[in-house]
């Protein structure tokens, strides 16, 4: 045995808590709220300006955050929280609108140009935040990471500190409760990639497992009633996904985030899609490798590989097609992405096409 | 669903890790290691003070923590702290030492009369700590409560503040290898009694209850082997304890521990054997009043309640003889402990003297 474990963020779950819980929105004077525009509609940025105002704090929106942020998105939310003096940040949103207020946060503190920002070493300061996720999906409420959209490398990359994890994360169902099918659906695949990539990695633990497992058995049940949820069904996907954002937490992800990453640049599939469409065969990898995280998320879900392989694709429906060429030139790039390391399924290049191949078949 | 959790203390799990992690105690310039005696002996203090040594760091030893710990001792703590100008502390023990050094972090900003120091209310505020449990039990390095002796209330009573989680917790198994089969004993009953106590909670939630039901499926098994455990089995006791703690830390105990702390005060009986003399009874208790939880406790054991009941019934060997006034006295003050309110078992003054007489029979 021999593991860290962290998750400094404060969770708080339940219809009706970031009203509830005002209090904890006491991280500052001044909010910055970094959104996109659904949650004008869902009630959250309601929710979270209505508790803003009960505790007597500014606020300033910035609802310019379009999915897959981009260095330039973030740069114009750092304009705005320097302009509106700012100093705090509130995350409302799916992952783009946490992930970009997590880039702002930490870049507000430690200034980097666009070229470095990817590049790691930051030291253990940003600004005080707290998130509000309105899909079921990211986890990032509960995590140390911001995916943002990398121009230069022509993918999305993370930025991993400590720093970025929320003070305090408010997990509210009814702000899922609007949401369409499709994305229901590929922000469950999200969640759902998360707690399973989490436990093939070499660097899984007891504390992961058992976030990932939990995840897992919640989610994998819930899958057969993702065309019309129940509010309690919103509540446990919620719940689930932030485990799983907990579980990565501690572990990070697979190849298959990297691998998705490309079609999600280039091809503008949705983040949790794009894991979705490549889960099922690389966990047909793990089956025919042995490697035991297999068995394991089997038993988490109750189910056998080729099942959960069925059911993902169901959810799926029809794959885009993606060219030959392209799917090599992926692979190519793929082994020489970080999170090539530390898979237990150790997937080699042959592997990595293997799974983009027949993810896609001509 | 509607529950918050929070755990913010970073936990390092492994042979070697306080060394491995010498950084992590760079919490200030000058430590107070708040140790007992046996410290000295299992290596953990060696291997904290090499860690302070190599990150250049001074320190100070007050040893003179005794099994629960006065007020008197805390004092005596805080003058030695003052006196040495040390800036953090570090608990390095079982239950009693990390008591202790969590009242002396705390008092030490916020100082309160004697007659004060239970009375709650205190503010976010104490002295940064680093924790090092020596036995597999008390949890205490992943809570927000200090147990400290109540002369006055002839018992012993925490303190619960958010302020006494400790920054970071070392867990290293190696210390718990030569302690006496007693002490062994005793402690996993101890966190046996804190999982299973957090299940027993009206406050549990769907985190505690994956950690609480996580502690009892590693616990359990090991019951069979607690007269010469292996290193591996004392790493999983050690974690086992931790994850029970985690669930109180969301939940707090039931009755039972405020039912031990008398035994403790006026028997000296070990603290963790004292739930355990309770525990079957209350189980039993629980069983007849059809508490679901109690379904759950048995599904993580993987056996029935009489099968627990009879388990923990012979690691307790034989029983002390407690005086049926005594008992009768402490049922009746047992009805004004903070405890007696939200356990699922809802206990009425016939419930709590039934669970002592049956636990002590004449």
């Amino acid at each position: 045995m021999n593991f860290g474990y962290t998750m400094p963020t404060h969770v708080v779950v339940g219809r009706g808590c970031v009203r509830a819980n005002a209090d904890m929105l006491r991280l500052g004077g001044h909010a910055l709220i970094v959104t996109g525009r659904s949650s004008a509609q869902n009630g959250a940025r309601r929710d979270v300006i209505a508790a803003l105002q009960s505790n007597g704090q500014r606020y300033t929106v910035f609802e310019g955050v379009t999915p897959n942020p981009t260095l330039g998105c973030v740069r114009e939310g750092l304009g705005v929280l320097r302009e509106s003096g700012a100093d705090f940040v509130i995350g409302v949103g799916g992952g783009s609108p946490m992930d970009a207020a997590k880039a702002i946060a930490l870049l507000a503190v430690q200034p980097r140009a666009d070229g470095d920002v990817f590049s790691g070493g930051y030291a253990l300061d940003a600004l005080p935040m707290a998130h509000v996720p309105t899909t079921a999906g990211t986890g990032s409420e509960v995590t140390q990471y911001a995916i943002l959209t990398d121009e230069r490398m022509r993918t999305k990359t993370s930025i991993s500190s400590p720093a970025l994890f929320p003070k305090v994360a408010f997990l509210d169902g009814s702000y899922t409760d609007t949401l369409p099918l499709r994305t229901t659906v590929h922000t469950a695949l999200d969640a759902f990639s998360h707690a399973a990539e989490s436990m093939l990695k070499t660097s899984s633990s007891p504390m992961s497992e058992m976030l990932a497992r939990e995840s897992l058995r919640i989610l994998y049940p819930l899958f057969g009633s993702l065309s019309a949820p129940t509010c309690e069904e919103r509540d446990r996907l919620l719940y689930a996904a932030c485990l799983a954002g907990m579980a990565i937490a501690q572990t990070g992800t697979t190849i298959v985030h990297g691998m998705g990453y490309f079609l999600t640049y280039d091809f503008g599939i949705d983040h949790g899609r794009a894991n979705g469409l490549l889960l099922g065969e690389t966990f047909r990898l793990c089956e025919e490798k042995g490697v035991p995280a297999m068995r394991a998320i089997c038993a988490a879900c109750g189910a056998d590989t080729e099942e959960i392989c069925e059911t993902v694709s169901r959810l799926l429906g029809a794959r885009e097609a993606i060219p030959r060429a392209r799917l090599e030139e992926y692979a190519a790039r793929t082994m020489s992405h970080k999170n090539i390391r530390k898979c237990k399924f150790d997937p080699s290049k042959a592997d990595v096409l293997r799974i983009f191949l027949r993810s896609f078949p001509a």
